[in-house]
């Protein structure tokens, strides 16, 4: 295997990025790289800036999850707040700022960081173990409880919170120090002479294998392939919930479909792929591959969401897909996006990206409303009734809101957004061979080097994802011959690409090569008119229905839009009918809540439950003979 | 309130019933008065008399759910068995047991039952505090955890078992002695003056009603009332549930439909009737019907079965009742009959008897398989993939099986189904103020005296549901004037009533009214040919799909009946595709797996899974014009 030479300079500007494989068909351009002028992600990412990382950091000192790092510094016995897993979201928080340092260098922030990694740096034992929860006075001893302690999960978090920071100013680096000492710690206790377990919760996998593209140190990598081999042979005791639950019912390499609890498993299919990418395991990055496609296929939302049950927040079969009991966690989205583009990277497959978008856009944009400052933890396709406002002061359950609440019990998904949202930019484009390949679509600038070293600049100019048309000025460029493509989304028909050079059709992409020179201007047009979605004829709970889409936007239709006293359970869309632009990004559809259809408003699915409590629906049912034939019968 | 008179008469033949109101629209024909014989239902009380018992006592020594019992009478500490409800297993089963030997007079069972009872009893306190799990050495205190502890629930099976028995053999027994007891210590901790708390899990409610009605001891109603009223104002910790699960979110006079975990909803709401029924609460009773409407319209599938959630086991929204995740448990359909039995008798009303009918014939018929000793617990109305075979050996998780399974480590419904079954003839007629009232079509002799004391026996001979001819030769008669009334069920059109008398109509149910002697017979046809349902068109899950019914059973198309190798997702019905009747009570009906479609077998839901591991669906979809219009799309 081939690992980044250590010792890696620092600070490693050239690679602020999320995910940094040694090899792969593309290597991503880095979020140091890329900045993101404004639109709809750079209009996220400044309010994740400016108000999600601190309402985060707030919240996570008024509830104590932060003081317990005190407590176990102090050797304190009194009761611990929050659940098993809390310190995880003070790891995600301080990933959030290492991105979001690395990307504006904000002292102030960077002051909040040192002070939080300090006081969780002081909680650490002299070995290295890092833990509020296990090994302290009156705790349950360190790893007692594999199944459910989530230890390793926080591990994990912590370390990839380092290795953020170590991609943004190096190794030199407190936090950088303290999680290698973790991650020194875990392999000692689970390297091939210590035990022979694995953590409920995946998430060490990936961590431990992208330490070991930070620091060069082959021994991380060996344990992060030792935790993914591990699954799928019960070592855990599963008790009420199935092997599936925790990722231990199949190996990952003899898996067909992604099953059981739907974070976990892309978790674990993430660090599963940075395993195959660095070992040069194909047969376990074909595994990998193999599932995440059945489950796009098969058990995958219009929106990209992922896992259709409550019920342990798991994966569904195939086909099983209900809208008003979709879970649809943010954080399964955000563990798509990572898949999503491993995979990508890994492959080249353009379509990877497709899934991205859809979860981006639909679930990832979904979960924060406009202020950044309350989320959905889990995104429903269907609303049946008016929910009760969250409490505004307290934790809300994780699955009750149909409102958006500022904090959970559970809280995991506000931390993932928020890290999300600051290595946005990481996940814009990649470079191949002969040029730049761009993914994801928004307004942004681009510094960045090719393969072979040429410097390149692009200024990316697009009022996507309403507006199609994609501008691309170039402001440096090799004198060479080079190129530069773009994803076409599977959604896509008729597209266009205009610009000083030779058009290429490749798979789910468009490319234009030449020796484009510096000033020139490359113009993609998508078709982002909206249009009707059919669904898949196997599915049982969107059958009769149709959705409308424009470009990567799912909408739907909200009850404040319906007339007054009408009731969405009775709505219906006539059959032919087309959905128009409205203002901005809102779509109007003939809908019937009786005999005739009118004019109806819907909005992006991202947008909904912003004005107060209401119903909605993504899939609405085609108008049809309510006729029943003579001799037949209806239930009622 | 006017109470059964006390003491009450021993043996109690003339009132061996589930349920003995003391006042209401129709006076129950008491189980001992109806001799079922064969049939569909004589023929499955056959089969739990002889295997189902034996077998649920088999297991409940293997798993030493009995030996606790043992335990807590010798003081020892050693660890006990099974959930914290387990004791309520071993009183249902004597239940079952004294409504058997109640039936049959069987001197073996009665040996058995006074053994068991003995080992029950041995464990009661001097107080009359009866449980193995609370309260002894090394166990948490006596009612420190009513929210999950089960105590009083499992006291009111208790006070079951001790009612059917007092029915039976009356109430000079040990058990009805030693379930007074409890009782007496219930009102002694949770009367006016004591404890203002409810159980978690209703099922005292009704059982102290009963008893009150058994013994003619008002306290006991007066505790049952408490009890009822108790609900719905937040009395207990909900922890990670929410108050609906208790019941104990809403008043059960305030309630406008059923919520929360099903079963709970069930015992609560038996509980409420019996009390409104006794007390005169027309108010209270009223509020009960009005949530079993509702619920019937909105919440509770086609089978009859109820709770659309796995997730707590739950009700679910109105219209959501998806057919693959139908948790549908058996115990929650067995409640509604005990409802349905309870409004039908206080209101007169045969709309109630219709649910008893759907829920017997297909959620009760299908728990238990041909020999009775493996059992449904949930009963899903699509099964998308095979499952593994349950364990023969061990007890299987509640809910995991798509075959049926022996033993459950939550074991409810082997016992409540053998309690029913035993019981089941008390749920056949009644009579009202002018004669008898059929509410259930089975082959039986009935021997009992009208509203005015005067003897009649009839004896009823018909293939239903198969055959939908009822005949119903009259042996005894009273000379004067008096009524046959026969239910209609809802999906019974062109009913026909032959015999010497006036034909009346009422509501959902006809009449035959004259002086019928004795050696008349009176022809009841209900056309049972099969027939296509439609759903609601607010059913998401169900939307253009159709069902078959014929009669009372729902069918269905179990893979082992499709061609090899065909998918179930793919099948789909032709527009004005009629099911023709095959040999005995199979159908065929024409189903496509492709362009064309052919005959093809469907089997009554409640045989499905006993040729082994299959995929089944209920609802089948309509074929339809599946080309997309252009310009619209395909999701996949």
């Amino acid at each position: 295997m081939t690992l980044v030479p250590t010792p890696i300079p620092s600070p490693l500007v050239d690679r602020v990025a999320p995910v940094v494989p040694s090899t792969g068909a593309l290597r991503p351009v880095p979020a140091g790289d890329v900045t993101l002028t404004g639109g709809f992600w750079g209009d996220r990412q400044e309010i994740n800036a400016r108000a999600t990382i601190l309402h985060c950091l707030t919240w996570m000192e008024r509830t104590g999850w932060i003081a317990n790092f005190d407590l176990t510094a102090n050797g304190d016995a009194a009761p611990r707040h929050g659940r098993e897993f809390a310190d995880s979201e003070i790891y995600k928080l301080l990933e959030a700022m290492a991105w979001e340092i690395g990307r504006t260098g904000d002292t102030e922030l960077e002051e909040l960081f040192q002070d939080l990694s300090r006081r969780v740096l002081a909680a650490q034992s002299p070995d290295g173990y890092l833990s509020t929860q296990f090994g302290g006075p009156g705790q349950p001893e360190r790893y007692s409880d594999l199944e459910w302690g989530h230890e390793l999960y926080c591990a994990g978090h912590l370390i990839q919170a380092a290795v953020a920071r170590a991609r943004t100013v190096g190794l030199d680096d407190d936090l950088v120090r303290g999680a290698i000492r973790v991650a020194d710690h875990v392999v000692a206790e689970f390297g091939p002479a210590g035990r022979e377990l694995i953590d409920g919760h995946p998430e060490i996998e990936p961590a431990l294998a992208e330490l070991a593209r930070v620091t060069g140190d082959e021994r991380y990598l060996r344990q992060a392939a030792l935790f993914v081999e591990r699954h799928g042979h019960g070592l855990l005791r599963p008790g009420e919930a199935e092997p599936a639950y925790f990722q231990d019912e199949v190996p990952v390499r003899d898996g067909t479909v992604f099953a059981g609890h739907a974070v976990r498993a892309m978790y674990l299919a993430a660090g599963a792929i940075d395993v195959a990418v660095e070992t040069g395991d194909d047969e376990l990055l074909t595994a990998v591959e193999r599932q995440w496609q059945h489950t796009l296929e098969r058990r995958t939302y219009l929106t990209g969401g992922m896992g259709s049950r409550h019920d342990w927040e798991s994966f569904g079969e195939d086909d099983e897909l209900p809208s008003d009991r979709a879970y649809s966690e943010t954080c399964a989205a955000i563990g798509s996006v990572m898949v999503g583009w491993r995979l990508l990277l890994a492959t080249g497959a353009e379509r990877h990206a497709d899934q991205i978008e859809r979860a981006l856009f639909n679930v990832v944009a979904t979960a924060p409303d406009a202020a950044g400052t309350s989320f959905f933890y889990v995104n429903p396709l269907r609303r049946t009734v008016p929910g009760v406002p969250a409490l505004a002061d307290e934790p809300s359950p994780r699955a009750s809101s149909s409102q958006r609440a500022p904090w959970f019990e559970v809280s995991c998904c506000p931390t993932n957004t928020a890290r999300t949202l600051a290595s946005l930019a990481g996940y814009v484009a990649s470079t191949d061979e002969t040029g730049i390949r761009i993914h994801q679509f928004a307004p942004a600038e681009i510094d960045t080097v090719l393969a072979d070293g040429s410097p390149l600049r692009l200024r990316v100019a697009t009022g996507y994802p309403v507006d199609g048309r994609v501008e691309v000025t170039v402001l440096v460029a090799p004198e060479r011959t080079w190129s530069i493509s773009f994803r076409v989304p599977s959604w896509a028909q008729n597209v266009t690409l205009e610009g000083p050079g030779e058009v290429e059709l490749g798979d789910c992409r468009i490319a234009l090569r030449g020796a484009i020179p510096a000033g020139e201007t490359v113009v993609l047009t998508l078709p982002v008119e909206p249009r009707i979605t059919h669904p898949d004829r196997r599915i049982d709970a969107v059958r009769g229905c149709v959705a409308v889409e424009a470009g990567p936007l799912v909408y739907c239709l909200e009850s404040v839009d319906a007339p007054v006293g009408a009731d969405l359970a009775e709505a219906s869309v006539p059959v032919g009918a087309a959905p128009l632009r409205g203002d901005g990004d809102v779509l109007a559809l003939p809908v019937a809540f009786g005999a005739s259809a009118s004019p109806t408003n819907l909005i992006p699915y991202h947008r909904w439950a912003e004005r107060g409590s209401s119903t909605m629906r993504v899939w609405l049912p085609l108008q049809s003979d309510q006729t029943i034939p003579e001799g037949e019968e209806a239930h009622s």
